[in-house]
């Protein structure tokens, strides 16, 4: 129970700038000049093509988009892209690469398997837990695609480096890592990500995808599960989760306008990380869960000597007005998520509580 | 360009309660003393539990649902769940029935022919450009479902009663009037609504489903698509969409609490719409296009005597602070927009201008 606003580690949802929070409530009643609040306008009138289309320009000038992508909004989180991605792209003949590097990419291989898709899990770092990233992987020729998750909240794990697939698209959740670096998108033929982590509230799911891929998707299936629906509608077919376009929009413009592009949103994210890493690795209290080369700059998973000083280390964080350092239900431990709006000031108000938290309870 | 606020007429997304937008506002940066915004706050916490759960219960006592009922909160609108019904309820050899009044049924229909599921259509008012509802329809003995839309936003047009489907449980599309009146819950199976109309912001979609239909539901389908994903994890399978919950909750409560219950919901929006339609039938200046028994409380629709009139009241109410009253697209004229959140003050400056407009432009 707090006036203040806490520094906020939650894995999803999580922070948002505080600059577009203030934004959203001050219009709140009255949305530029409209009259009516940004949830009472219609999504077919010339305010809201104006955000939808301000929020897509903006994705396609961060990532450097040519023509040949389309940034599509969506509903159903990333968990109806593990369904939707072998539907849409996988016939009966086809088969597409899976790699298995936590939860979430299991989820996604388990939603190919129910549709009955051939699909080959060409690597796995499940033998050690999911804490690192397989390397040197060996590809299919003739997969479809190749499915990643570039970035795993609950191992704390990422891509650093997305791997060579011999021309192959790599379809890729980006859910939890979108927009906080740079990426080389010849390599991409689809990237989806749900809001909830770096991009605004839950309930929208941002899909990137490329003509080619549009151009191969099976078109026999029901219209709000075809991408070509969405691309050819801008996705204005039925009526968008206009709220969550609207925070989205705002948010990549303060990645533009106020953090200044996203390479200097990657440049603060690596500061941010490697500020944490470093404290941990000078400690021989505090110990990282993930392997360094696959360590997550944006889920920052860690232990404690004891289970029983993890729980006093949470709960007496929380009393200090530090949020969400609780890991993941299903594999204990503490996590800090420090997506694109987690604060500098957050980071060190973090190391200097663990600091003394260790002091206190040697 | 205005500073005040609008009587905001759409068609939807729509006039949501400004108590209700208040206390969203009000709260939106730090939400119940959690140092978080209610778009920042995790769906597995105790304040998101405890959101999701009142929401659900306003619902039950609402409509006054058994222990049959499950309330579920879904995504994609109610486009996705015109596929999700035939796919989820028609095995290879079942059939439904289809009472087409109009684009969203036409629309349903689709869904259940792209998947090659077999269906009746028996009963349809396209004969008279959907003007009317349909009486006296012969159901089949062996559907597994009725399919109705209650309202119908474009044409203006309502069940006003439910017919008798021998037992057959109704699947209804409730979008455009749920909580707008009392229903007799014993002929429904299944109901659901995109929020945008009655409920809250777009992206967010209310399922109520009976146990026996989700106890013949097809089970071998991808997970999201599956509605025993939502009934057996409180629809939190994954991410729901927070913000959507949180306003349905406070819409359902203030129902409840300020406008004192669902049978005072419907006395206020007869008495509203009452109003509307006796002004238009005294007028010959306008006219309503939905035949009398079938004239929905919702939407009205209406003409003017000529198309340029109709333009230049619209422009014209517009710039008086009446907005959305522009026909749909598809169908021209006029139409007001009186779901639940619509005022009696709106309605009597409606008139007023309509009044003044007429002497103006006889």
């Amino acid at each position: 129970m707090t006036d203040q606003r806490i520094f906020n580690f939650n894995a999803g949802p999580a922070a948002l700038p505080l600059q577009v929070l203030e934004e959203i409530q001050s219009s709140f009643l009255n949305f530029n000049h409209s009259g009516m609040s940004i949830t009472e306008i219609s999504h077919r009138s010339s305010y809201f093509d104006k955000i939808i289309n301000d929020a897509a320009d903006r994705a396609k000038r961060l990532l450097k988009l040519d023509d040949r992508f389309h940034v599509l909004f969506m509903q159903g989180g990333a968990s109806l892209q593990f369904a939707m991605i072998p539907m849409n792209f996988l016939s009966d003949s086809d088969s597409a690469d899976y790699v298995n590097t936590g939860t979430w990419s299991t989820k996604a291989i388990k939603e190919a398997k129910i549709q009955n898709k051939f699909h080959s899990v060409v690597a796995s770092s499940e033998d050690k837990d999911f804490s690192y990233i397989p390397k040197d992987i060996e590809f299919s020729k003739n997969a479809r695609y190749v499915h990643l998750t570039s970035n795993n909240t609950i191992k704390g794990t990422q891509f650093r480096e997305f791997p060579d697939t011999n021309g192959v698209p790599i379809v890729c959740d980006m859910s939890s890592d979108i927009f906080s670096r740079c990426l080389d998108m010849e390599k991409f033929g689809l990237i989806y990500a749900g809001a909830q982590k770096n991009l605004g509230p839950s309930g929208t799911c941002m899909v990137i995808i490329r003509q080619d891929m549009l151009d191969m998707a099976n078109e026999n299936l029901p219209s709000m599960l075809k991408y070509s629906t969405y691309s050819s509608k801008n996705s204005m077919y039925n009526t968008p989760p206009c709220f969550g376009v609207y925070t989205i929009d705002l948010v990549l413009k303060w990645i533009e306008e106020e953090m200044g592009g996203l390479e200097k949103m990657e440049e603060y994210n690596i500061k941010k990380a490697d500020l944490l890493y470093d404290f941990i690795d000078s400690s021989s209290y505090y110990s990282t869960t993930a392997e360094q080369y696959s360590r997550s700059l944006m889920n920052v998973t860690f232990r404690l000597p004891s289970g029983e000083l993890e729980q006093k280390f949470v709960a007496s964080a929380t009393e200090k007005g530090l949020g969400g350092l609780k890991g993941h239900r299903s594999v204990g431990g503490c996590r800090a998520s420090i997506y694109n709006a987690a604060t500098m000031e957050g980071i060190n108000a973090l190391i200097q509580f663990m600091e003394s938290f260790e002091k206190e309870n040697k």
